[in-house]
């Protein structure tokens, strides 16, 4: 039709939504502040009324979501305030995070701090079911042994590779997950826990918790950065405007066969120079072999290589930081690879930061930092404008579970002004359960 | 700071913005039917109550944005209804697209059809000063010669060659705009012409100017896709969930130095197998010159070159047409290494549709378009979830110039969420002048 345009209406907005919008900006406002805010701070923050203020957070107050915390006395005259906090132990979350190497259970508290967690046996090793049943047992023994009312989990969030069907909760056919096959992960989990449960991919849940927890190092707020998860593959999780980017059908991130190289390791795309292949232990490990730096690894079932390909792994680090020439250089070359891919990245993105985590970061860190960081600074498009940092995740090989739980958090607290518009209902009404 | 939180509190929302966001909701749902609506239809589709669509619609009409068009019988019993549509010719907006080898000037009226355009020197021909002064004289030009009243141009908006710095309104130093430097373009034209000015890249406003006509021959509304502008260079327009994603400092889309080949022309980068440097015309040329096919470009001055090579260009592809086989080896070639970096980007954002358009695409579409469809629906990581198509531009050269003037339409339909935070005020208030 000539001259149709094709995006559709957008739903107006009324006064019910507001309300509870205004109630996740106040909530947010208070979580950003772990040192605590006055009323008078908040309505400073928010822009919203004193009146506004004082009866959204005497509902939060109700809920258990927030708590008074101190009192402020302001220099000079003016009356003492009262300060409110998150009520960090007034609701919690679960975080899974499904590796072939390892599975991860967390247990978050409103502030997104692991209570307790737990590993349990590797997602490769497991059928689902006996997935379901151990992680099962993993929410259920940290929520006995925390002594944390059950009804007080707002959800339970799951990070997986993907590909994922993340609206269906669906594990689709995970090249890093042999043998599982559409896998409605998300009702088999909640039929199980009866939690109310979010599917999403690992680099994306990496990303999420960064977002909440923030990465050490850094100096200004990163709203605008990506994830470059490190694990037995390689995924990006992207946030653009302090919000997770997901794509179409929540699969955005899939970097593992951008070209980085005009040759190196075959990829299971069939080609070469794929920046997944270049960073993958199982690559790494391999050269090694080859260079007779380390055994070579066995080639038997793919649940017993996945661990010993972990171990050679941590070998063949410990190597280059003892000094190793040759196993420092397998090191280094694969961390230029990378730092291209995040240039890449970072270019069709303008970030601020790329931050490096997961499973085997802190293993490699040491090799990898400096040279990501040198050609960020040096090589990216933007950089007559802005630098562009590399940052290493604080949050250690957990992260993938600490995100996951934040996945249930985020629809707590979610400010997205999309949250504004009538009929788009969350997946999850998680606050009031 | 341990546990410090970093992103920063969100503002709240209230009443006025509601009116105003509510308002810019009326006037997108009538943007997006051509065919006219009612207000009973209006109130179904944004969820706005009855009272509210009638004043909205009501102050709409007095500032002549919309206009009545014709009634609508229902089938059956109930009341005639009037329909409601945009006023085309209510308000116009200016659009230039400053490119190496032609800048365009085209005035666009409400629903972003062209009025008039005109097309001027070479921006690589002329200072800064003299571009400022053509651009000046040719929307002057188009104003006059097409009756337009002055006072109904909401603005003028810019489309130009990365990197920019878009918030002050700076061309930084375009590798494509040679001897332009740190140039403040949107003072300039302010200055020149009175207008409210707005500056973006060009591949971001072709990307808008997508969002805002259509491609032709999508089935579905297309809210999510990256459009590659083939031009002189190669860029990405990035749209995600209906809105523009447009980096930290508006520089997202440099993807000129996204690798997909293991060789290649030598880019301005020093490296090879970039992605730009496969597409431009520049080399393309060069290679049939190897090849025999073509007299070898000249090597003068940089102004001659760009048209000289847009005319060799325009021979190759006629040659690839009449059936030369090298000629059309050479333009596959150049076709499967961007079909690469078209399914990497879409990889990585999970889109539904990369749409290829810009100054050269009507003359390689032939060629390019089976084999980027071919990639793209085969190679995809999200095929099992969705097809990735590849589409053709239906906007011709003149996209660039198109997408900016809708940058200046684009604020004054906005229904972006952000609108409705407090403190996010418009570069531009276009509504009312």
């Amino acid at each position: 039709m000539e001259g149709s345009r094709n995006a559709p209406a957008r739903p107006g907005t009324n006064l019910p939504r507001i309300a509870d919008f205004n109630q996740a900006v106040i909530l947010n406002a208070v979580r950003h502040a772990p040192e605590g805010l006055s009323r008078v701070e908040l309505a400073e923050l928010t822009g919203l009324s004193a009146q506004s203020v004082s009866n959204i957070t005497r509902r939060l107050l109700d809920r258990d979501l927030i708590t008074e915390a101190g009192t402020l006395v302001p220099a000079g005259r003016g009356k003492p305030r009262t300060l409110l906090r998150l009520h960090a132990g007034g609701h919690f979350a679960i975080g899974v995070h499904i590796d072939p190497t390892v599975t991860t259970v967390a247990l978050l508290d409103l502030v997104g701090d692991v209570v307790a967690s737990v590993r349990t046996l590797p997602a490769s090793a497991a059928s689902p079911t006996r997935l379901v049943g151990a992680v099962t047992a993993a929410a259920e023994g940290l929520v006995a042994a925390t002594g944390v009312d059950a009804r007080r989990v707002l959800g339970l969030g799951i990070a997986a590779p993907g590909p994922l069907d993340p609206g269906a909760g669906v594990v689709l056919e995970p090249p890093l997950l042999p043998g599982w096959t559409h896998v409605g992960l998300r009702a088999l989990l909640h039929e199980a826990t009866g939690y109310p449960v979010v599917l999403h991919k690992d680099a994306a849940a990496a990303a999420l918790a960064e977002l909440w927890r923030g990465p050490r190092g850094s100096a200004f707020a990163l709203e605008d950065f990506v994830f470059l998860y490190l694990g037995t593959g390689l995924g990006a999780g992207l946030v653009v405007g302090g919000e997770l980017l997901s794509g179409t059908t929540n699969n955005a991130g899939e970097i593992g066969h951008l070209m980085v190289a005009a040759d190196g390791p075959r990829c299971n795309c069939g080609q070469r120079g794929c920046v997944g292949a270049a960073c993958m232990p199982r690559n790494l490990v391999a050269e090694a072999g080859d260079a007779g730096l380390l055994p070579r690894p066995g080639t038997g079932d793919r649940e017993i290589d996945d661990r010993e390909i972990d171990e050679l792994f941590t070998d063949l680090c410990a190597l280059a930081a003892d000094g190793s020439a040759p196993a420092r250089r397998i090191l280094e070359a694969s961390a230029f690879r990378l730092a291209r891919g995040a240039a890449t990245v970072s270019n069709l993105l303008d970030v601020r930061a790329v931050v490096f985590g997961g499973p085997i970061w802190d293993r490699i860190s040491a090799v990898f930092l400096p040279i990501l960081r040198d050609t960020l600074l040096t090589t990216t498009e933007a950089r007559q404008v802005h630098p562009v940092t590399a940052l290493g995740s604080s949050l250690g090989a957990d992260v993938g579970a600490i995100g996951a739980g934040c996945l249930v958090l985020e629809h707590a607290f979610s400010t997205r002004p999309a949250t504004l518009l009538l009929g788009q209902e969350l997946e999850m009404a998680t606050l009031e359960p």
